[in-house]
């Protein structure tokens, strides 16, 4: 892995990152592909959106298909054809999400799969080895999402936990090629983060992550962690803020100095019919869209834009039919890469700020869903 | 509309049909589009799997979004997105389906909306007015099908009920370029269904389609009426056999003399996890496909199996990824158009007999589930 930051306007950053199967321009979008798939939509489809790199979900795929039936295709980017980068979360935050009967040992977590209603035991070495089988470009480090809001103590607690369970992650030997980031937890706490974030560093990682935020908190929460911690995170090494979001935390994010995001909101979104554009969401029920001709966006060169109207979409859509969460999965990841792309050229122009107000300004109108 | 029969081979023949969209080799199978998607794939991939024609059904259109919104577009065609050939059926057939509290009188069918529960009314008028505003290029006249089983005084007032709409749909005008086709009825009665044909011979029609056929009566009956009439229709018209259907009973039908078919079973079955192949059907859910990393069909020019394990698209069928249902539509629907190439070159070089053997044989064998 090489990471290279070619520019910086004040603390926001970009840059370039080098991993084993391409290289990724940062700031950085990276759309989820939770079980084998960027819900709805090919690999073409989520290139030509021009995402770089995509993440994957080890919860999900060490449950189906499991790890045998993706290592006899020789791992993850072959058996859902995918060549380019790929990130896998490490499981801890679908443990504390989507698990039942949770019970979190010095060893591990013991829960009930959600699939079947078996006894599973996820720690640092079973995410691990799930990850080294799926041969991801970017294993993470299994951590404990601290929820909130958690007390001072709690917050130790559980930071310390991912700490000495990222020191586990460290020693398992991964595939080669494969680089390892460590997450940072301590909840809202900034001490406990900056304890965290030099445990972290102390024991060396080749990128680092913040957790455990975007989790309920209030914004003006987010923004205080991310203002205070990211600037102390290694300056040569990709931070990358976990599960984040909408245009307004992506900015957020990038002025504080973020490299790399995640989020499932532009797919979801999607498939409920909410269409990101600049001049706000488009919600596929207002009956403003009825009989609207005009594609999602004036000016968007997404593939659907370029062919289908509104009022198309918002048909497929009451209807029920599966072409249209793809057709607005598509608009939306563009959407989300456009901006991106956007970001780092404001960035390398060292006009950010003011390219976040006036992205904000017309995005807060809300024009886009009033006709 | 052009119509000209270029070789025959007994009774099967192969043709082009030339509509205001494009031209159609025949017999052409016609993927189905209900409410103005194939559904889960684009018209590029509608294209790309070899159909030159898709049929657009007339009730769930008209129901939802409305022949206004549709209009505002300009017709289907636009709405969504392609454009080649369009056949709307009547509506006729979903009524008799689909539709509760149904009341038949003279003037057409009072019926509940599955959509919302109001009172809709359809009748030869309606269904020529709807099938206008969609602007498709082969109007279907509004007709009853006849139940299976019938008595033949149910079948004969049935079948002169629907000659007496066929008229009234005759007498409206519809757009230009646009062509009507008439339905003969009679159900398993081979006398009725030559009345039937006579009757609307004598009002006279672009094209002529059987229907009332594969609703539910024993493979050996439709054999016998598609047998003894489809010889009786005029032979300088496309013959359609609606609703139908399993590659066996495509080549019992061209063997007959039919032109055009119908069915939802590729892409129906797509999302079932049943996918179509030379040597029988694929079903995702069996066993043995769990780390098969070949594709659906060796030797398939698909999109589909040029990227894609039987293992990967089991695992999404099995997690319920949108992406799988896709992908096996496009592998259906693909399967479908060259068995109706390879039926057409059989026809052209007097071997259909021959050909219809041999693979019936091979697919009967249902080695692809096996291994």
């Amino acid at each position: 892995m090489r990471f290279s930051v070619s520019h910086r306007d004040r603390y926001a950053r970009c840059g370039r990152l080098q991993l084993a199967h391409g290289s990724v321009d940062t700031p950085a979008f990276m759309p989820v592909g939770t079980a084998g798939a960027v819900k709805t939509v090919t690999p073409d489809e989520v290139r030509l959106s021009g995402a770089q790199i995509i993440l994957g979900n080890t919860f999900h795929l060490g449950l189906r298909p499991g790890t045998e039936v993706i290592e006899t295709h020789g791992g993850l980017h072959r058996f859902m054809g995918w060549d380019g980068p790929i990130l896998t979360d490490s499981g801890g935050f679908q443990v504390w999400s989507l698990a039942a009967d949770r019970e979190i040992h010095e060893a591990g977590v013991r829960f009930r799969s959600p699939v079947d209603g078996s006894i599973v035991f996820l720690g640092p070495e079973e995410s691990m080895r799930i990850q080294r089988a799926l041969g991801s470009d970017v294993v993470m480090a299994f951590d404990e999402c601290t929820a909130y809001p958690a007390s001072r103590e709690q917050a130790s607690e559980s930071m310390l936990r991912s700490l000495r369970w990222a020191r586990r992650c460290r020693a398992v030997s991964l595939a080669p090629g494969q680089v390892l980031f460590g997450i940072a937890q301590g909840g809202m706490y900034e001490d406990l983060r900056v304890e965290s974030l030099a445990g972290l560093e102390e024991i060396g990682f080749d990128g680092y992550a913040l957790g455990g935020l975007s989790v309920g908190e209030p914004k003006a929460e987010m923004a205080r962690v991310l203002e205070t911690i990211t600037p102390r995170m290694s300056a040569d090494k990709p931070r990358y803020l976990m599960g984040v979001g909408k245009p307004e935390d992506l900015l957020a994010g990038v002025a504080a100095g973020i490299d790399m995001f995640d989020c499932v909101l532009p797919t979801r979104n999607a498939r409920n019919g909410w269409l990101y554009t600049a001049n706000g969401i488009v919600r596929l029920k207002n009956a403003v869209h009825r009989s609207a001709t005009g594609p999602v966006e004036e000016g968007c060169e997404c593939p659907t834009c370029g062919r289908y109207s509104r009022s198309y979409l918002r048909h497929l859509h009451s209807v029920g039919e599966m072409l249209g969460a793809r057709l607005c999965t598509i608009h939306n990841l563009y959407f989300f890469q456009s901006l991106m792309r956007d970001i780092r050229a404001a960035v390398t122009q060292d006009r950010l700020a003011g390219f976040a107000r006036g992205f904000l300004d017309r995005y807060a109108s809300g024009k886009a869903d009033v006709a």
